[in-house]
C-alpha cells in the first residue's frame, strides 16, 4: 500500500498526530545518505527485495546504499554493477555477482512466491546479457522464468518449435536488437502482455538500438509495449509486477 | 487458446486428418476479401469483440471488413475512423460513432465482464482525444474505466488530489504530450503497471511527440512501459488484457 | 549492350569515324527537350518499354516526354502520375491509367517474355498502393507476378498458408510499413533475393516510414536488400531485372 | 528446398508419421547449444558452406558453433571475427584468418561452382575492408570475383577505364563511404543488379555512414538496392545468390 | 568599400565630426520602416542591384521595402515572391515576375558587367525551379549564365557530352536532389569552385533534401562547398561574387 | 505564497481541521470544468492576470475557461488563439484580439507595476509574430517593453546602433530563426539575462527551427538560456518574472 | 558598464581623443596571448571573479590564461579542468581543485556578496557532478547555495519534503538526466525562475541527454528555461546573475 | 586543362591514334598501386603540389603513395596524418610534420605565387587545429594567409578590432564550433566569399558539430558557403582556388 496515503489516512482517523505525520512525511520514507536518498518504501512484495541502480554511482556510494538497505537482512538487487564495484561491495556484504548481465544480489534470493510463468526470449545470442538482466530481475522478485534464447524471426521454425511453452506464459519479455521483429511475431502468437526490449546489438543503421526501438513501437501486434533500449531490468520488473497480479 | 496449436494437437490426437488440418490451416483462420484477410481468431474474450484499424483503408474496404466480422452479431470496434467512412458504414450497419477519438462501434457494446479498474489519465485538455481512444477501447473490451483528465505535473495538487482513485487501479494509462512526465510521476505513486502514451500534442521541439516519447522511454519509475505516439488503442487494449488477468 | 562502349568499339574497329562517334556520343543517346534529356538507350528488353518518373514535372512536360518516347510505338510506363497529368496525357496518347498506384501505361503493355515468377507481398491493406506500383512495373517489364497482400507478421498463419507459393518465386518484393518485419520473416523462409520496400504507412514513431526502413536495413535474414521508402517502382524494376537473368 | 515444407509434404504423402514430423520440426533443424540454435538447414549450395556471425559472441561460443557446424567437414565462414577469437578457434580447428575484413574460413574453401562474375568496387582505399568482406563471402559461396578498388566518382576516368570489366558482371557490389555516389554512377553504366554498401568511412557530417546510406537509398539509377552500413557480408551473400540464379 | 570603416576613417582624418559620425552610424545605413530596417549599403556592384527576401513578409511589407529601395531607380530583385505578393508589387512598381523560381525584378535588369561565365547545372527536371533562382540571381548581379539541365549522374553521357562547356566556367552551381551526387562528379571534372545546392526534390528517405545535403557535405571532390537546401539565391549570389573577382 | 504549504501550515497551527484541509487540498485550488481543471492559484501578481493556452482546445472550451477565470473581473490572457475561437470568446466577453501573435486579452490590461525594462529583439521581420507574443505577454504581466526588430547579426551596425537601449534592459528576449546567432551576440554585449527564443522561420536545413534551437543551446555567451521553438509566451513570462524580482 | 559604449561616450564628451579611442578599442579590452584573447572586461561583480573554459585547451594554454587573469590577484574559476591540467596550473598558481565537477579556483574564493539564495536540485545521484559545477560557479560568483540532491519525480515525497526550502529560492537550478521531468515539477511548485540543466546521465534512448533536453524544452510549467546538456556552469552563471539583480 | 578532353581533342585533330588514346585513357592518368590509384592529373598550379588524404590508410599505404607522387620532386601535402604514420613516412622521405593539425609536407613548400590574401578566423582557441589545417593547406597551395584566432561573436570587440585586416581578404575561412555564428557575422562585414567550417568543438547539444553545421547552412549573410565538419583542408583548398582566380 502507498505509504504517503497511509500516513494521511492515519491522520484522518486520529491514529497519528499532525506533527508526527509531518515528521514521518519528511524523514522516514528514506534514509538521507547525502549523495542519495535511500527509499525504504518501494517494495513489490511484503518483507522483500530492494533494488539499486548501479550506473553512475561510485563503488563506495553503491556499498553505502546496499549497507543501508540490507541492514534488515532483506536481499538487495544491484543492476549495472561493474566488476570493480562488485568487488568493493563483496568485500563487506554477501554478494552473488553475475558478470554477464552485470547484476549482483546482496543476501539470499528469496524463493518464488507465485507460479505464474514469465518467459524471456531473445532474437540472437548477442541479446543474452540484456535478457539475463530481465530474467534474473523477475526471479529475484519472485517469479519462475523460462528462457527461450536465439529464436529470431529469420528462422521461424526455432520459434514455432517452442509454441507450447510460449502459450503458458503470464507475460513474455521479448528481447531483440537489429530489426527488432521478435515482439511483433510473438505478440501475434500469444494472448498475454508482451514486453519488448530493444537492444543495442547491431551496427551501422541500428544506430545503437534505435532501429529496434522504433520497430517495436510500431508493432502491429496488440498487447505489445516497449521499454528503453537495453533496459532488461525495467522489463523484468514489469513482468514480475504482472506475474503477481491477483496474488 | 491458440488456434494453430489446437489444430496441430487435433492431428496428433487423431481427431483431424492431415488433409483437413492442412485445409483448415490454409483457409479457416481468416476470410480472404482480396484486399484484406479478415481474422476470425483474435479475440480477447469468449463470444466477443473484434477490432478493425481504419486508417489507410477506403470506406468501402472498412464496410466490407465490418460486414464480414459482424455477420455473427459480435460487436466490432473500428479505430481511426474518419467521418466520411463512418457515414458509409453507418448507412448499412448499426454504428455508434464518437467523433473526438474517431472511433466507431458496430453493434451493441457488451457489458463489463470484470471489476478490475482501468484508469486513464491525461496531462492536459489537448490529450483527451487520444485518451478517449484508450478509454473506449478498454470499455469495449470489458473493463470499467475511470478518467482523470488535465492532471499534468506542472500542477501537482491536481494529481495528488486524486491519489485515492489512482491507488485502486489494476492498470493506469498515462497520456501526455509536451514533456511527457506524467507516467514517471504516476509510476512513482502506484504499484500497478503504467502504460505510457506519448501524444503529438505540442509544438516546436516536441517534434511531433518524439520529445514525450523519449521522456517516457527514459522514465526512472519502475513498472512503466510505452506504446507508439498517439496509440490510444494499443494502450487500451493492453490495459484490458491486464484487466482480465486471472479472470 | 552498353551504347557508350558500342560506339567506342566501333571506332576501334574502323566501323565509325571519330567525327561520327563524337557526334553520336554528344547527340544521339537522348533527345534534348530543353527541360529534359529523353534517354533512348535505357531499355531492359529488346524493342520495348520506357519509363518516365512523373513527380515534379508539369503535365505538359510529361506529355512532351511521352510523345517523344512513344514515337516508335514502344509502350511507356509513367510512375507518380497524378490524375490531372493523366488527363493531359490521355487526351493525346492512348493511356491506361491506374489511380491507386498512380501509374499510367502509354500504348499496349507487352506480353510476358519470361516465366520466372515475381511475388509481391504486403504486411497490410494500406501498403497495397506501393505494392501495386511494384507489381505493375514488373509486369510491364515482362514478368508474371503473384500478389500476396495483408500477410503481416502479427498473424503468421496468413503468411505460412502461402508458403507453397512463396517458394516458387525467382524474387520476392516484400512491402511493409510500421515495424517493417515482413522481409525478415520472408527472407528466412525463401532462398531467393528479397527486395524490401518500406512504406510510409503508420503514424507517430514510424516517422514517415523511417522505422520500417531502419528495421529492413537491419534485417538478420540473408538475401534481403532495401530500396527507398514507398519506392515500389525501384523494387519492381530490380525484381524484373532479376527475373530476366539468364534469358 | 525448404525443409519445413519438405516435412509437411512427406506427411501428406504418407512418407512420414505425424509424430515423426512433429519431432523433426521441433528438434532437427538446429542443434541447440544452449546459447545458440545452430541451424543446419540454411545452405546456399548442396554439400557446402555455413556462415557464423561472430560479433557479440564470446570466443568460446564461436568455437562451439564452428565445431558443431564443421563436424561433417563442411567449410564454415565466420564474419566479424576479431583476432582474439580467431586464435581461440584456430587452436582447435583449421582456420584461414584474414585480419583486414576480420573473416575466418574453417576448413577448405570450395572451388567456384559457377562462372557468373561478381564485381566488387570501392570509392576509396579506406572502403577496402568492407569490400573484402563482400568479396571473400561471394568467393566462399562459389562465385568468381573481380575487385575494382579506389574508383570513386570524383575521378571518373578511373571508373570509365574499367567499363569493359564492369559490363561483364552478373552483379556489382558497390562499396562507398562519404557521399556514397558510386552505386548511382555504376547503376547508370551497367544493366545488372547493383548492391550498394554504404561504409562508415568519413567524418563529421557522414554521421557514421548515414550520409552514404541516405544517398544510396535515394539513388536515381534503376537496379540499385542497399544493405546496412558496413554490411559487406550481406552484399556478398546476395551477390552470390544472384550469381547462382539459373544454375 | 565597407561603410562602417569609411565613417571611422573619415573621423580619423577629420573629414567628419564625431557627432555626425555617430549620427551616420545610427541612422544612415538603413531606412527604418518599423517592420524592417532597409539596408542601403549592401551592393555587389556600383550603382546597382538590391535584393529582398520575400518569404515571411506580407505583400504590403514587400511593396514598402521595394518602394524604398527603388526610389533611386536601382533595380531590385525579390526572391521567394509568391503570386499574390507579386500582384501587389506589380500594381505600383514595374515588375518582371518569373513564377517558376518565384522571383521578381523591379525595374530594368542591368546588362552584364563581366564576361566570366557561371554555369548552372541540375541533376533532373524537377530541380529546375531552384536552379532558375540561382541563374536569374547571377544574371541580375551581372554575370553571363549557361544552363545545363537534367544531366544527373545516373546517365553520365549526358554530362560528359557537355564537358566542353563545363570547362569554360569561372564557377559552377550544381543543383541536385535525391542522392545529390552531381557536385562530386562535376567537382572531379573542373578546376573552378563548385557551389553545391541540395534540393528538396525526392521522397521517403530524402527527408526533405537532407540526404542530398549530407552527400554534398561529404563530397570527396575538392573545391566543393554547400549552401542550404533549395537556396538557389545564395548559390547564385556567391557565384556572382566569384564571377566579379578581379574586375 | 504557495497554497499547498499554506494549508499544511494552517493545519500545523491549528487554524484548520484536518478534514477541512483535505477538502481544500482536493477541491479548492482549481475549478473542475470536466475537460479542464482551471487553476485559480497561479498568479504572478496580486489581484491580477490569468493565462490560458488556447492550442488544442475547442472554441467552446476556451470560452468556458475564460468565463470561469474572468468571473472576478481579473483580466485573462489567451495565447495561441485562432480567429475562429477569438470570435466565439468575443461574442460573450470583452476581448482585445491581436491577430499577428494570435493573442487575446479578456478584460482590461492592467497598467505597469514596475519600471524594470524588458527588451524584445528579433533577427528579422519574419520573427515578429513570435516576438509580439513575448512582448504582449510581458506587458500584460506588468512590465514596460521596448521592441528592437530586424537587428540580425548579418548587419551588425543595425544592432550596435541600439546599444544604448540594450544596456538599459533588466532582461532581453532575443528572437531569431535561421542560424539563431542573435542571443549570442546580444549576450556578449549586455550584463543581464538573455532569454533566447528560436523561431521556425527558415527553410531547408532549418528543420523547423531546430537549427536555431541548437545554435542557441550552444551559445558561448554567458547568461543565455533557451525556451522552446516559437515559445514567445514562455519567454515573455520568464522575462516578466525577472522584471518583478525585488518588487 | 559596457566598455565599448564608455569609450564612445568619452569621445563624444571630449574626454578622449579619437586616436586614443581607436587604440583602446583595438588593444585594451583583451590581452592577446596569440592562441587566446584574454578578456579583462567581462566581470559580474566589482573587483572580482574571472572564468576560463578549460576544455579543448592545452594545460600550458590554461596556465597562460590563468597567469594573465590572476596578475591582479583576482580569483579565477576554471571549468572543465582535467586532472592533468590541474596539476600543471597548481604547480605555479594557488589552485583549489574539485575533481568531481572538474573545477579549479585560482586564488581565494571571495565571500558572498548577496543573501539571495540559489537552490541546486538533482533528479538522481548520477547528476551530482553537473550540479556541483552549477553550485560551485554560483558560489564563486557570490551567491549562497543550497543543494537538494536525489529528489527525482519518481519519488515525489523526497521533493515535497523539501518544499519549505524550495520556496525560499531566488532561482532554482534543476539538474536531471533520463526523462528530465524535475524542472517541470519544480516549476509548478515555485514562483521564481527555474534554470533547467539536462544531463547526459542515462542510456539507450536518452541519446546522450537529448531526451532530457527535449523534455525540458517542452516543459508546460512557466518560468522554466534551458541550457545545454551538462552545462552546469552556464546554469550557475545565470543563477548568480539573477541572484544579484537589484544589488 | 582537363586531361580527358585533351586526349579526345588530340584524337579529333589526328595527333593521336585511337589505340594510343584508348591506352592513355586507361593507363596514364594514374599509377595503380593496387590499393590506390594515384592520380597525377589533379594539380592546382603548374609544377606543383599534390595532396594525400591520410585517414583510413595504413602507414605503409601512405608511404607508398607519397613515394610515387614525390618521384618528380614535387612537394606533397598529407592531411589527417597521425604521429605513427608520420614517423613511417619521415624515415624515408623528407617530411615537415605539424602535430596540431596533423599535417605533413613531403619535400619543400613552394613560395607564394599570388599576393591575394586568405584570412583564417576562429571563434575560439579550441578551433585552432582545424583552422591550421585550412591555413597550412592554403599556404601550401601558394597563398599568403593571415590568422585571426579567438574572435568569437560573444565578444564582438575582438572581431571589430580586426576589421581593417578582414577587409583586405580575397576570401575568408571562418572556423567555429558551438553555435557557429562567426561566418554570419563576418559575412555581414566583408564583400568576399566566406567559407564556413563547422568544428566538432563543443559538447551536449552540439552533437559533434551538427549544431554549428546547421547554423552555418542557415546563415542569413550572403556569400557564405559551408564545408563538412572539421574539414579544414577542403576550406583551405577552396580558398586557395579562389585566391588564384585571374592569375
Amino acid at each position: 500500500m502507498n505509504e504517503l496515503l497511509r500516513i494521511l489516512r492515519a491522520v484522518e482517523q486520529g491514529e497519528l498526530s499532525v506533527e508526527a505525520a509531518a515528521r514521518q512525511l519528511k524523514t522516514e520514507p528514506f534514509a538521507d545518505l547525502g549523495y542519495a536518498k535511500v527509499d525504504h518504501h518501494r517494495r513489490l512484495r511484503q518483507g522483500a527485495a530492494e533494488v539499486v541502480y548501479g550506473a553512475g554511482k561510485t563503488p563506495e556510494q553503491i556499498l553505502g546504499i546496499c549497507r543501508d538497505l540490507y541492514r534488515d537482512g532483506n536481499p538487495v538487487l544491484v543492476t549495472r554493477l561493474d566488476a570493480e564495484a562488485a568487488e568493493t561491495v563483496g568485500r563487506e556484504l554477501p554478494l552473488d555477482y553475475r558478470p554477464l548481465p552485470r547484476l549482483g544480489i546482496v543476501g539470499t534470493q528469496p524463493p518464488h512466491d507465485t507460479e505464474n510463468l514469465i518467459i524471456v526470449a531473445t532474437g540472437g545470442t548477442s541479446d543474452i546479457p540484456v535478457a539475463e538482466e530481465a530474467a534474473v530481475t523477475a526471479e529475484f522478485l519472485g517469479c519462475p522464468v523460462t528462457r527461450l534464447y536465439d529464436v529470431g524471426v529469420s528462422g521461424l521454425h526455432r520459434l514455432l518449435a517452442q509454441l507450447d511453452v510460449l502459450l503458458q506464459a503470464r507475460a513474455v519479455v521479448a528481447v531483440a536488437g537489429m530489426e527488432g521483429a521478435l515482439p511483433s511475431v510473438i505478440g501475434g502468437l500469444v494472448d498475454c502482455p508482451v514486453i519488448a526490449v530493444p537492444t543495442s546489438v547491431g551496427y551501422g543503421a541500428s544506430f545503437g538500438g534505435a532501429a529496434a526501438l522504433l520497430a517495436m513501437l510500431n508493432s502491429c501486434a496488440s498487447g505489445v509495449s516497449v521499454v528503453n533500449i537495453d533496459n532488461g531490468f525495467g522489463a523484468g520488473y514489469l513482468a514480475a509486477m504482472i506475474g503477481h497480479i491477483g496474488e
